[in-house]
């Protein structure tokens, strides 16, 4: 592998303690790598230290297959969780969708035009209807019809494709299934979700139609990891926009669609870019 | 009373027919009133007719006392309900306090400065520390302190003193008690309250720890009317600002106080200019 | 044709002046037609009165084809610039393009879900480049190579494309020529232009650069009629997001492409909409 | 001094190189110090380092008094441009006002009620209208009238009243007067200015009704340093407001005045928590 242009990524946490941005950069710095951005953050309440660093691969003194052993020593003595990354590993991106199409063409676009750095060599859905536009620009589409019946069958199903296509993030574009916990279980922070609502407001079902019901001056969309707990996962992006007693159910559906499609890629963004560190119930983003 | 300048507006809601626009434009104008503003919405789902109409009382053929007399039929004819005020009007509001200033020197800021078309006879509060600035702008602080024991005969002299200096409107800026349902029966859509996160999420006390706790991207402020229910009053307008990871709960509160500030004083200003049309449980804003 | 749930529009502006208001709602209660949106505005600075109307076809007792001949006496007696429209009737749009396609999907997606009531039949553009993306969704492509010799020659085969293709409305969707007067007469309030910056900031060429160079800390997108003078036609709409220190000139690119689709896409759905009315160099948008 | 909860912080910018981050982090880590935040940014097209990191005194080895020189010998090594503050230091600020008092209030309410740390021992004006604002906040009020013969004097003499009062900031909060070059030379990085539009747009003066003018769908506010070319500092924040037709030049004055007021205490605050790091016309904000 060519280290040109390729960076590491460590995204590390830990409980806070004297030392350690001092012996991570040394680390680096006494093996010639060139830090080009450093980011930390302590959480004060739960005495949490969080970082990102990312370094030059060209020049450093350690082979990339030795980092992580090399670097192990250190996550052990300051009591780290940690993880390694290199920038030109492409992830594999697994969308799932049911009937609507704005975020999977959106996605699908993002991706063939170069704002994504990742593959996506699947689409999964419960019903047939986006076949053709997934096919249509070159990716695979597998349906798994669902009844209450077949559902554990099928999501068994589904595991089984993720694993044999070797994906790495699941993104859920309006995929209008409830996952089992078997498939949650396999994807901790590599599951995104996006809940066409701001939450915590209007978890659950039709959350348009509850914020036309409440008379909301502003409707919001959240992108969010997908834990067991339905719409309770650890928020990585929100936005909103505003809307008046004029917009119907319609209308907030339709300003929804491309608060959700933001939110979402920006979000699927984040994750891709190493740029998102869970901890708690929490994210830290490093822009 | 001069009418140059005047001008008379109508708040309407009734059942979606034929002809209300018509007869309600057609009586100004046989009148020979110039209507400088007039906006209307139609609720399609509830079949409810709702509108706003300015017009210049200077050469207007019916006298201001009269004006009421003459629609009354025109109003019956179509089934509604309507209110009718005079731009020259001057609404009195008493504002409600508790221990924080933000929202209170913004309010009187804005009373002194012309951009609000108040009086502002009083402020009442619970506890004496807010005494000072008050009166530093020359407006009574009546203090009523509370305890679970005291709070039914305290709130009747509050009652009394509202109807002694015939406040308007009542204004909770941040006032940290729950009001009785003796005190807001005589208020209805005539006592505004801002409360400190982007409803329906985080309703109830100690809304930006909630925020940090969940982790959220973007915290609100929302100002309603106040009804029986608690934070469930019709929402007149809401903002947001987007917070991160580095903000603590001290940050979300300063973050949050700018917010505060200015949704309640849009929120008032909309209703000082007979903006606020409210049916069922919602607003209709008229900008 | 049918005129089961067909509204009528009427965007009108002429001098203020009383009775207005009145003399155009009773031309249409009088002859039973249910207005179910009315809105108007009055420039007081320049004293002059806009208005949207739109009414139900359905029991309405003139017929479509006579209704302009019969209000022509009235839009006369006020001195008004008027336009009639009715909501079945599908207007044609064009859509040029250079080599971006970001702005020329999105718009294909929103046609084809519904979300634009246009149709589209031709794509025009100075490249062959996204000759494919149109023709894969069923749309005619047609490219024009442009050299300062062929401009003009370019243009006029332009203008009969568009004219044997009976086309409404112009949409340059970053077109990267700029247009000749003679193309541009032809469209008036019919072309709408996407500038990628909040204008009139950074009006011209490469404005990305231009905000990097100058370090703002908002980016903007903005769309307009195009009018003789570059960059200068009446705003329809205009939005923004926010950068920092952290977005090179290809992060400001990226955000852009985003605020540049939901820019365009709002202010065309806004004119398809028939909810934008022009005067001097200015819009009324009736939302 | 006590160091007790004081923190010392860095900002330094270099050209780019390797080694910097381990060496800063290194010189804080050997002597014992505790870094609670660290945030650095690479300016990659001028291959500038700049960074700011914060540690806390106590248990720091080197007295404060000789910490500036301990770091000599590493900036000098690494070509850095480097300032050296301490959290308990509280900045002395002077504020300029003309005739409008919203910033100045809000200002003045900031610093009592604790959210700006620093001092404000004097307010400037051309004006007498708000010396009973500042002295009933218990502030010195200086008038000095100009007509363009006194000018040159007059700003000797707020000079010299700036130095005998030791001013590190100077805030002007709406003033209407042009600068000399004097006064500006003598806070570079340390005069910060509100202007009413959302910049480049609509420089110099009555930028609202410029922008009415224009017919723009949202207005702004920026905060910048102050250099010897009007408007063209380093901005430090923007923000913007959607206004629309309605909006006469009077409710973009109203509108503004908000926005003017909440852009510029951001500012001040990021400056005042020693956030703000100046590199050519740029600002990076760290926050």
């Amino acid at each position: 592998m060519d280290d040109k242009g390729v960076t590491a990524v460590l995204l590390i946490s830990c409980p806070d303690q004297r030392g350690v941005v001092a012996a991570v950069s040394d680390f680096i710095y006494r093996n010639d790598g060139n830090i080009i951005h450093a980011d930390q953050h302590t959480d004060q309440e739960k005495r949490i230290f969080l970082q990102r660093v990312e370094w030059e691969l060209d020049g450093f003194h350690i082979p990339r297959s030795e980092i992580a052993g090399a670097f192990r020593p250190l996550g052990e003595r300051f009591g780290m969780a940690w993880d390694l990354r290199f920038s030109d590993y492409v992830p594999r991106m697994a969308i799932f969708v049911s009937k609507m199409d704005h975020c999977l063409y959106d996605l699908l676009w993002r991706q063939r035009t170069g704002e994504f750095k990742a593959e996506i060599p699947l689409v999964i859905s419960n019903h047939p209807d986006l076949q053709p536009i997934a096919e249509s620009l070159g990716v695979e589409y597998h349906c798994y019809p669902m009844t209450p019946e077949t559902k554990a069958d099928q999501e068994r199903r589904i595991i089984e494709k993720l694993e044999e296509q070797r994906v790495d993030l699941v993104v859920l574009a309006r995929y209008m299934q409830i996952l089992t916990p078997e498939l949650v279980r396999r994807y901790p922070n590599r599951m995104i979700n996006i809940h066409h609502s701001f939450l915590p407001a209007f978890a659950g079902a039709r959350p348009y139609h509850k914020a036309y019901e409440r008379g909301v001056k502003i409707i919001g969309a959240t992108a969010h990891y997908v834990t067991q707990e339905l719409d309770q996962g650890p928020i990585i992006e929100q936005d909103v926009a505003r809307v008046s007693h004029r917009d119907s159910v319609a209308d907030l559906i339709r300003k929804g669609r491309d608060l959700e499609k933001i939110v979402l890629a920006r979000a699927v963004n984040l994750h891709l870019r190493n740029g998102v560190l869970v901890y708690g119930n929490k994210t830290v983003v490093f822009e």
